[in-house]
């Protein structure tokens, strides 16, 4: 008899890697549902993510790029976690200052939600920065379409509401800090 | 020579489906990296999913569940679209009346930004409903444990930022309207 190991209310039995690839690996789990089926679960494991509202000067620094996937996308600034045990604060830093330049500052965190629960444990790290001193940026070189722009806090809120900035995590974190701005304001 | 599908400064030039399960698959292109280099793109295939934002005597509706991949979520409702052309209305008012049982009133919609966007084109249909009427739940076998809880919009707002509401388009819906209900307080 497997017992399995005890999940809320499921219970897994085993695991099987079925495919890995350099950032993503997807694994099939043996589990007995919640309602006593036998049945699988596929899921995704992948990098965590950070994504950073750098404020500048009252605006927002957003990234321009061509996704593989989606085409074009205004995102804040933010990349994946390195796997050799890298905090989310370092890479937030090193993301934001590899795309943009900008480093220093005082840096404060804002959750670090689920993008897509039922697929994957991965979380997206949301860090507030100001102070920052400007640089010279260093994209990867499957990057060099990249582009920066400094949007003020008011139109990065109307790019949200209007789908430009088109990414959930930088969706919230503007949405965020523009909650915060509006309190401190009033 | 193959010269491939051209995709802004990316190059396809074939796709493989590498693992198919019921709620998701996963492909590796072969293409032509911005940089000119050779490589392949590995990425995975999941249903649109809804969030619903739907407010009940100035309260949100929110779903408690135990995620199989991540333990104990609180989220608003919500799921996937089904895969035979339903709408994101249609998918976000039958998961609504699914998950809670509440029906009718007047739905808008508040952008479908993507989770994950280097990992998954799928984008999370955000939807806004009001003067619900109440009715029975009618939950899938296997979300036995799901719980509704109905929380004041400022309770709500709280929860997003100590982390307990967990989930990135569920955070970025219940922010987006909290600040609409803030502009119309002023």
């Amino acid at each position: 008899m497997d017992d399995g190991e005890h999940r809320g209310p499921w219970l897994r039995h085993s695991r099987t890697r079925v495919h890995a690839a350099s950032h993503l690996t997807a694994y099939r789990d043996e589990v007995t549902l919640p309602d006593g089926r036998a049945g699988h679960y596929d899921w995704v494991d992948v990098a965590d993510q950070v994504r950073v509202a750098a404020l500048v000067d009252g605006c927002l620094l957003v990234v321009e790029q061509y996704h593989y996937l989606s085409g074009p996308m205004w995102q804040l600034p933010g990349g994946s976690v390195e796997p050799d045990d890298e905090d989310s604060g370092t890479a937030a830093r090193r993301e934001l200052a590899e795309e943009t330049g900008y480093f220093g500052g005082d840096w404060s965190k804002r959750g670090a939600p689920q993008p897509l629960p039922a697929l994957t444990p991965a979380r997206v790290h949301l860090w507030r920065a100001t102070g920052l001193t400007p640089g010279t940026a260093a994209p990867d070189p499957f990057e060099a379409d990249l582009r920066i722009h400094h949007i003020p806090l008011e139109e990065a809120l109307s790019a949200v509401r209007e789908g430009r900035i088109d990414c959930a995590a930088s969706a919230a974190l503007v949405l965020a800090v523009a909650l915060e701005d509006d309190s401190a304001r009033r």
